[in-house]
């Protein structure tokens, strides 16, 4: 039988644009992402879900209005929902993103670093 | 600020008890669960849902009915809701699990095996 084990490094490998999550499974109503991050996003929030972060690989800040969260690889965070929160990364850095179907990346901001949500990888 | 970052090492450091679920995080309405995992566990399935394993050391085998799948460290499976499946480890593995809350690691066969489900460390 096709064996569907999805396999982190080899999906990273797949693609190396940044601030571009590209699906790489689904449970339910809910996807699983990979992105590659370098610099500044914007601030945004999610109203409607909450948000996983899992840093995979280097180094991701995450700052909110009330301070700011620092991850590093084997670590996660849960952006609360309608929390608004800017991701940054000083170098490049990799990450596992966890949200509903159909969450676009800059959430109710939108602006020209809003990205396709349906890519598969 | 109080940072809420969970680090996956730091978590496992805290138990050591085999087939038993704890929760690090929710999001919406669904739980990360940590577990370390040996030997052979029971055919079950999840009627109401997809599970996502995701291994972070060691190597699982997952047993369905028609085949199995084999994961190491980095690699994620998604057991769609319905399919009885029976996880086993050789050795002892560390994985994520990623459910709704409330989800019987037992599913619906229970037996002695059966763990509480809303054990937070």
């Amino acid at each position: 039988m096709t064996t569907p084990v999805i396999n982190f490094t080899d999906k990273f490998a797949q693609f190396s644009d940044l601030w571009s999550p590209k699906i790489i499974a689904q449970m339910n109503d809910y996807h699983f992402k990979l992105a590659k991050v370098k610099g500044e996003f914007i601030w945004h929030d999610h109203p409607e879900t909450d948000e996983v972060f899992i840093v995979t690989q280097g180094q991701l800040t995450i700052h909110l209005r009330d301070g700011k969260i620092e991850l590093k690889e084997g670590e996660m965070y849960v952006v609360p929902r309608g929390v608004e929160h800017k991701p940054y990364a000083d170098k490049e850095c990799w990450i596992l993103l966890i949200e509903p179907a159909g969450t676009v990346n800059t959430g109710d901001a939108g602006g020209e670093l809003t990205a396709e949500n349906d890519v598969w990888i």
